[in-house]
């Protein structure tokens, strides 16, 4: 595996790889990698011949509150476990190289985002919008590989690629958890033990909403009430949102049908935690 | 030459020229035309093994008091000329193919746009730069080609390939002209023929600024009130702007240095004409 740092330099290496037709499969990352990412990276390792990697913590997809900072960083630790999962070269660009000077062209996602995510992290998915335009354009992958447990970013990403028709193939992963049903996250080591102890619970209410659907319950209201009690009264964290909606076009339903998601996102003390699972109704 | 319409198929095409290797080049278009399109033409037939192009006249660029409904159309001639000047396959979707629904994702000139024809067409190079980002993912083209005539154009796409780091190379080929020296445009049939005899003297204004700078005169408002003037004497039309600026970054300049760019758009009844040169200064 070969780590780079520059644009200039990886072009040239996409270059080659072109030239002798190899398929390109990129996962997109911001590093700290977990199993999440690394099921990823072994997933495109099996579908194409050469595997890219990017680690690039995007201010851009950052608020002026958020963790970017504090956001977790080991490029070392990165570099072992990419290497060890199968990944060919790792482009992992500074900020200066990514955004050299004030973006002259504006990448912003007006569809699916003032939802979820979305709806407390204004511009967020303009930021992730504009670096996967560029990253495309630079990695010109035939497969792009996203985790479900970012549902919003897959859809948000679904649109991006269908609206402005890139040649890329998106692939989404399902969500890869911890024995105890907590969703991997680079955020997971920023939770207390208590915290990390009343985490599984998202999941454990999100399997709740599933086993109520399954059984016949179709209001909305219901189905988000016994979510939210259920992490309420078992864990300290403070609901951001419980929604259920439509999905990947993230409407709201006056009524359950087709594919739904639903999704969970709770505020720990230093740590906001997102979860979500889909479901097909008849 | 194969005439197709859908972006399906286009696509289909595409795969299967990259599979070959061969090069594409791209001449995008809003069709009606004329000897300037057809030297980009003949250019990219000269520098690539496939020309690829585009007729689009596409809304999104014309604003609301603008001539999208107007804006000449023919596309049998079109597909004559452009077989002629050996191109492979034209593209001519229609509006609905290029914009199914309202964009969920928006691509945004934010630098180069608040000059020139910018100035008085807010938003048009958000819609230049949104067809073509659309329209570089469907054809992947290995060049594209684009008249200098269009000098903001040129400037603005030059910042949306560097900016989102395009894997395309942008190719300006020179404004070509009337033996009288007007600048060859599909906007020249809206003349009167009072305003088409009228009408070279916008380059003949130019050249007069080009010889003041040649002969050493460095004062900006000099240069420009010599081209407004000889335009308001010798002709029925209204000048919407005459610049000196920069090039391609389009600054205004306190001192005339560097490479450097004279604008100039003039108003008729039925037709707003540009025009420019470039120059090179030590």
């Amino acid at each position: 595996m070969k780590t780079i740092s520059t644009i200039k330099e990886i072009q040239n290496v996409i270059k080659e790889i072109k030239s002798t037709k190899k398929k390109i499969g990129f996962v997109p990352t911001m590093g700290f990698l977990h199993d999440g990412h690394l099921s990823l990276m072994e997933q495109a390792s099996r579908e194409n011949d050469c595997v890219i990697v990017s680690i690039f913590v995007n201010p851009l997809q950052f608020g002026q509150n958020e963790d970017f900072d504090s956001y977790p960083r080991d490029i070392e630790r990165d570099q072992f476990l990419a290497e060890k999962a199968g990944v060919h070269y790792l482009f992992v660009p500074s900020v200066t190289e990514m955004y050299p000077s004030k973006p002259s062209i504006e990448v912003k996602a007006k569809d699916r985002v003032d939802v979820l995510c979305g709806k407390s992290r204004p511009g967020h998915f303009d930021g992730v919008v504009t670096i996967l335009t560029k990253l495309f354009h630079i990695i010109q992958p035939d497969r792009a590989y996203f985790g479900k447990k970012d549902a919003q970013q897959v859809a948000v990403v679904e649109g991006l690629i269908n609206d402005l028709h890139f040649p890329v193939t998106l692939v989404p992963v399902p969500t890869i958890r911890e024995t105890d049903g907590l969703a991997k996250s680079s955020r997971n080591v920023k939770l207390s033990d208590k915290e990390r102890n009343q985490a599984p619970r998202i999941y454990h209410s999100l399997l709740q909403a599933k086993s109520m659907i399954k059984k016949g319950e179709r209001s909305v209201g219901k189905i988000i009430s016994v979510i939210k009690n259920d992490i309420l009264e078992n864990t300290d964290g403070n609901i951001d949102y419980v929604e259920i909606l439509s999905y990947p076009e993230l409407k709201k339903l006056n009524e359950l049908k087709g594919t739904i998601i639903v999704a969970v996102a709770v505020h720990f003390v230093n740590a906001r935690l997102i979860d979500n699972i889909t479901l097909e109704l008849n």
